[in-house]
């Protein structure tokens, strides 16, 4: 793991300790696929991005600068993670925003995740709800406590992911993906208008599959005729187990990550090896 | 300004750039007032850092180890606001936290905040909402974009501070201090059950001044005979103006402000200047 801290367009030593970003986090992130050498959504990474910055009204770097200098941390390492975080610039105490400061931002290098477990995820119901702020929801902001508490419900190895329900009970994704279900012949993903994130495969798979969006109970996701997680990270997850309801390798499942293989290189190379 | 920054019971350098609350806002933070070298409600400031623990399953430093180094910190500047900041340790990618790694911890000095707007303040109600998550809700945790971006809203000197209500259209707080208001001769002040902070000097008004703690609304608010705002760095501020409504001084409030002072001694010292 390696870790690159600017100001603006100036590299520095470390995260300045009275930064917006330790303080309030304040700020956004991405985590990218990097597959020899390139990563293949950037486009819509950035575009995420630049959502969140309209949103937050936060200052980016510039965009080619962020792209050399991740070329340049790659460089010999061309199967990774790329994950660049970018905070409001200007520290000092109180909420006021200084809009016109330089952004913080760090760029890091990480290890691929591990395959995925053959046969499908294990999953599990997450007690702690997300709250309804749509002012907040879809972009991918550094408030991330929520996420940090479901997570940490479990440390059971047997358990892969924890699905999500917001604070009305209705299933928005698990801790860091994305989730869809198969009924009735047709792909069906939660809205994330009021909590959750626009992930970035999820919003390919929406597209590809031609997945409808919409209110997910937790009855109907467990009567679903298959389930996958996804995210930018690790592509499409099928779905095993979900407490005592199992669901067997289902072709549509199948089909899905066919097609992902086909549209991003780094997930037709982990099909050839699953 | 000046910040030192440690982990566990060592100071190190900077703070660590793959660290959860650059990453998540995984932590909490309190702010303090020091008077003539001492922190009158350090006892409160640690409990509720304590209960945020808790809440988070974050491990805190040592207490004696913060107030040594707050010590030194504050030689020779023993009228000024401490900040400590602890941030869940070990870093990493995801948001699995690690129970047992030794806490982030930052200390820093800051001036005192300037006098308030003689005859009271100036208010305006922010459009930011604060959404309703009891998990989070009371104690003082750093994923605050909601309160950052209530602020956001202004740049106008003329107001001082702004009013947040919640999902559900409640008044709760405002951006950085808590709310009171009079009617009928008895105080009133929001629950932070769902949303909001458990000031410290909140708690000390609802004992102090036999407040009840009970919804408010928009109209109640509006319709109040005295209202003011407190927090542990300022004290009680009057309000004098909401948008078209304005109050005038209002004795239940310089009873107040007169209980504080015989209570804390850096607001005796206020009280006097004013």
């Amino acid at each position: 793991m390696r870790h690159l801290v600017y100001i603006g367009d100036a590299r520095v030593d470390a995260v300045p300790a009275d930064g917006r970003g330790v303080a309030y986090g304040d700020g956004l992130f991405e985590t990218m696929r990097v597959h020899r050498g390139a990563v293949h959504w950037r486009d819509a990474h950035w575009a995420r991005l630049e959502a969140g910055a309209r949103r937050l009204r936060l200052a980016l770097p510039d965009r080619r600068l962020v792209e050399a200098q991740a070329d340049a941390l790659l460089h010999g390492k061309p199967d990774a993670l790329l994950k660049l975080i970018v905070m409001r610039g200007a520290g000092g105490r109180g909420y006021a925003p200084a809009s016109a400061a330089d952004p913080v931002w760090i760029l890091s290098r990480h290890a691929l995740p591990a395959p995925s477990r053959a046969g499908g995820l294990v999953l599990r119901w997450c007690d702690t709800r997300l709250a309804l702020q749509p002012m907040l929801a879809g972009i991918k902001h550094c408030n991330r406590l929520e996420q940090v508490m479901a997570r940490g419900e479990w440390q059971d190895e047997a358990i892969d992911e924890g699905l999500m329900r917001d604070t009305d009970g209705n299933v928005v994704c698990a801790t860091a993906a994305n989730v869809f279900v198969l009924r009735d012949g047709k792909w069906t993903t939660p809205p994330v208008e009021h909590c959750g994130i626009a992930g970035v495969c999820r919003a390919w798979a929406v597209t590809a599959l031609e997945a409808g969006i919409a209110p997910l109970s937790v009855a109907q996701l467990e009567s679903a005729d298959a389930v996958f997680l996804c995210n930018a990270a690790r592509g499409i997850l099928p779905v095993a187990r979900l407490g005592a309801r199992s669901w067997l390798p289902h072709r549509a499942v199948a089909d899905a990550m066919r097609r992902l293989a086909d549209a991003h290189p780094a997930f037709a190379d982990s099909l050839e090896n699953s």
